[in-house]
């Protein structure tokens, strides 16, 4: 086993992602005064950019931050202490934003899961038409489940609350799959929109965002749980003149500008053709290897991760530490529920078919190598995936 | 005047500071997995790294968060909706953090003040030995008020709560002195102090830390206030592996390593000497000008900073942007009540003798272009100071 | 057809080769005064960082220049107007060193060949064997043509000349074979190693390298070709005292002294073995495509890039082409009687297991999609060989 | 005395020069196929880029080399083995320069000077009156010689040649000018241009530049001496298709098209005032301290650094080690005859105001410590002419 890392890493956990060389040397730059007139230019450039990632031309709220404030910031701003939310088990993460909920004085409801699912917009749909004193305020929706590799219908979940006539806020999480997978936080209707900045933005972990909608900010005036660091309100007062209420993580705005260039040049329409692509060839790899993906709907596969499910009598840890160890390569492990039995690939953010191979390859050669029965087929089946004619 | 910046730029306000290139190429490092051994090896090294900066062998949480989060932090884990907090107007950001508090939901004692003095130690006392029932929960003090360039005597402070036997915590704000003025959170008893990156820490803004003393972890035992992301229990056990509750900031973790090492290589009582002798070169030279330094304690002169005051008839705004323009010299702006009246000069951080100079010299020629009647001994009475054999 | 290149390049030519990250960074220091005492350490750290990896306790001499320079630095410090060389035909790079020494005014024997061979020892004995008179003054082997992927075997070479008990100089070319396969100038009794910094060495261009015996320096007492930027003597002198003749390139000294440091780390005989791993991977896959590795012995395979030969009917620039734009993966071309019948693929430098696979799938795929009949067995080939008990 | 460098280093030596962070990390972008499309473009952008700031537009060759390799190309490009070549012992580097033309077998006519004037025109044109036969085939002159700060005036001295009606060849060194001081290649009717990129083109170290005349390429056609490496011929050829005859160092070519970028924002006629007014500056501050300019004619003051003699008593080398180690300023020491007597103030490439008060202040306290009796008026002479209006 090789003692060191040799070579570039496969960073192939579903986030952080590989981060570009451009985004990398822009955050390299000197730190500006955060309150001059460069710093102005490039807090207008962010912003504008952004609006078309989240598709929305609302405001964009950004912090220093992990994803994990963004959350907090989506809840502190819109709901009162004891506040009804509905929430969906869909996986480990939508269950530490319960967690999150919860911990904050609010009242959840969490409608049990398989982690193999998405939310069921039928589920939705039931659950507000029973509410017919509208106590639940907030529908929290994770839209791409980073533990499980399954991506929620918004546009379904959305026309379940308007069939309901409820007028529950719809708060989604698009932390893994914002810049990976198609969102449109205007059209579906989205009120609260959560990310962060280093899935498919492609930079390093420390920015979170709320984009938020005419609806959220009117909920905002009247929403009682403490809040200050996360408060809307000064940041956009500060942003339309150029600047943040409090000090921003400047550097990482660099490369948040580089990325959003890189994400423009390529074309939004073909970033995620890009990433269902890759989805495509490597589901086609696990069932080539004769393992089974996660995920058990096939509306719902998730364009930036596959989680895979080791067979019984193998432990996904034990490989995934050989293929780091053999193969430089991260893969993200089985969480909570999930350890042990599944782990996963990332497909997301700066990738192209030659790292998805070299992935697929390692992946292979180390399920192998742990003693995992797999058929030689996989990796051909990925590149019959990646071969076929383009469309983007 | 120039219509774009040439060569170095100076960044002198005070903080965010220059960022020596070792950081910035540091910082560019590409991001790896949060949860490998790796990021377990740079968890541990920075952890124990920052105890020494904040004279402590209790733990420092740190976030991805402006040092404003950072505030937060510390009163949500240590207090509850309705508490009494005594804090005192040294300025600015005492004020904002006032504010904070409020908003919050805690009941603020605020006592007023000139924003030309530190705490009052005498204050202190009186103001706790009033308190026979200890509804006071806790004490906030900035350290270095950076809008003002003063530093109160947190000894003292510490002392007068001791003398009172008062039980209320000792939060101390050091985002401007930490790294550069002598701090000894353990030795002076205090219970969280507050710090961010871009400070004495010549890192890019992005990480907030709270140094916690055990009585500050059981306090946070029965504080109410709402918290989830700002929680220390969940960030210190996963500490504790190597990891941290939600994704860390990466990259300027990365930073922060290098700094730490930069800091250790010069030694602290020879960082904290040297910005001793700039702050007394500043204010040789802002006497040698004629001009007078808003701080009106001689035990109080900030060694980070010097807020120099503009002769009546004279708009510091206009002096900032011709030093800008002029100079590629970014000088601190008047904030809060100070606006138009006080231009700050960071001398904190990664800096030197002839980047002093420089800075001075441009001041010195910008006050003269812009009208300012000023002498033209200033830059040499600061020569002399610099001139004086070094006692480290 | 992706109009830009998307994710990280596969830069898979046989040089310049993919440059670490670490390496990238260490380059983009500040350039500091080549005459100052931290640069005297820098050049002491490269000049003892250098030795091991030629194999040698001799000097080597570092230039601002390409690896074509350090041909010509070898050829005008050692030999006089009209001298006679022997050497071989192995290749294109061969044939332009021959180029070059007739130029300065050599007579060269090119002793012809058919691009699919390395040089002949017996051919190398005959000739010496045969030149009575010992009118060759220097025989010239190209250790690894670049151009063939195709190894001489220098200590076969060696021998020959020692049967013979001839005096020529021995000078090797180790441009693409140094810090790649195995090498020892002492052991072997080169006496000009020329070399240079992008390839085995993973620096970008801009250095070049003559390790030199002391016969060589002996002969450059009486050599008489004009010569003066690539004078050794004055570079040595200067060096002693930690400086060299003219400026040197700096901050590719900086990523010189990193890289040492990574092959250090690993370990030259990992870093060889590494090499010949990846070597067999890459020609099972060949074999399994059914395509034809262009060295045509058993014993001169290239460790450091593999030539295949294009079947009749298909254009090797359009396969590249293909592969260029569609895996964003840069192969070498076919060079001087080469062109259009043979593509190249480097395997060499800072490079792993999981780049060698996403550099075979994207060849496999492209062969496929350029319309080559290939056998889908090739990556799997290769992969059997990856999957081998390593042994270093 | 600091052990360590704190804070930004001055590097204020003649060149190398502070590089620019963009530039840096231009530098640090990963290496590409040099022989691919996009190394084309690169190509095309630095070659157009570098016509205007040799004013010609006729081709500029790039070397990987220091400015000495340049030197040697410029000589063997055009000049026969026993050759006459006239040249001007204006300082250090116009002697080595005619040290390397003896060495490679050319003769110099070498007319001595005492280094603290330019080329005089009235000599060369007597000179070459008195060269009936045109035996001198070339005129090699130093534009500005660094090792005095004395630039000669190109102009007079073309008009020198041209009264003469002598067909010699000019070949003029700007090592320390391109990019700092006017030049015009084509204009005053120069054949050879050399130069490098680490002074005014604000690079590291590692490219070697000749821009060349029809004459200077037609010379070239008959010119007998061996050449290889340096023979325009093949690297132009290869230009026009985009590419180089051997590998370009694609790093420093990287950082070539960036400096390029920054010199056309600023403005070329504004980057030679700049350096006008800090030549300007550093002389009122050397007189205000009592000390003389090395430069004894007023026309010929070089913008680009300014020699200054240390008065006797003195060693300058102590003041220099001083100064480097109190103020981490790195100066350019007294070379050849000149040493311990001169020091060198670079004021050249990236730099401002701010910089360069920070490098007098400096010298200033320097001297002083060093026990140089100075006037304390020099910091204050220079801030006087800084403070003028700009008129670029």
């Amino acid at each position: 086993m090789a003692a060191q890392p040799i070579g570039r890493h496969f960073l192939q956990i579903p986030g952080p992602t590989n981060v570009p060389d451009e985004v990398l040397r822009a955050i390299a730059a000197p730190t500006i005064d955060h309150r001059g007139p460069e710093f102005a230019r490039l807090t207008r450039e962010v912003l504008d950019g952004l609006g078309p990632v989240f598709g929305t031309t609302n405001p964009v709220v950004v912090y220093a931050s992990s994803g994990t404030g963004a959350w907090e910031a989506a809840l502190v701003n819109t709901l009162s202490p004891g506040d009804r939310v509905l929430a969906f088990e869909t996986g480990h993460f939508a269950t530490l934003w319960r967690d999150m909920a919860e911990a904050l004085g609010l009242r959840v409801d969490f409608v049990p899961g398989d982690w193999r699912r998405g939310v069921d917009p039928d589920t939705v749909a039931e659950r507000l038409a029973a509410d017919r004193e509208h106590t639940v305020k907030a529908v929290c929706v994770v839209h791409n489940e980073t533990s499980t590799g399954v991506t929620s219908r918004i546009p379904e979940i959305r026309n379940a609350l308007d069939q309901a006539g409820h007028p529950a806020l719809l708060l989604v999480d698009t932390i893994s799959s914002l810049g990976s997978i198609d969102y449109r936080h205007d059209e579906w209707g989205v009120d609260v929109t959560v990310s962060c900045s280093q899935k498919g933005l492609m930079l390093p972990p420390g920015l979170g965002f709320n984009a938020v909608s005419d609806k959220a900010l009117r909920a905002r005036e009247s929403a009682r749980l403490p809040r200050s660091y996360w408060d809307w309100k000064p940041i956009l007062e500060a942003n339309r003149r150029g600047f943040f209420h409090s000090t921003p993580a400047t550097n990482l705005l660099y490369g948040l500008r580089e990325a959003l260039r890189l994400l423009d040049t390529e074309g939004l329409p073909q970033v995620f053709a890009r990433h269902r692509r890759h989805a495509e060839a490597t589901r086609a790899a696990v069932r080539g290897w004769g393992l089974e993906v996660l995920c058990a709907d096939e509306r719902e596969h998730s364009a930036a991760l596959t989680a895979v499910v080791v067979p019984e009598g193998h432990d996904a840890e034990t490989i995934r530490e050989l293929i780091l160890d053999r193969f430089n390569t991260s893969l993200g492990a089985g969480l909570g529920r999930l350890a042990g039995t599944v782990f996963r690939i990332g497909h997301l953010g700066h990738f192209n078919d030659a790292a998805l191979i070299g992935t697929l390859g390692g992946v292979q050669l180390g399920l192998r190598l742990a003693g995992v029965p797999v058929g030689e087929h996989g990796i051909n089946a990925a590149l019959d995936v990646l071969g076929r004619k383009e469309t983007a």
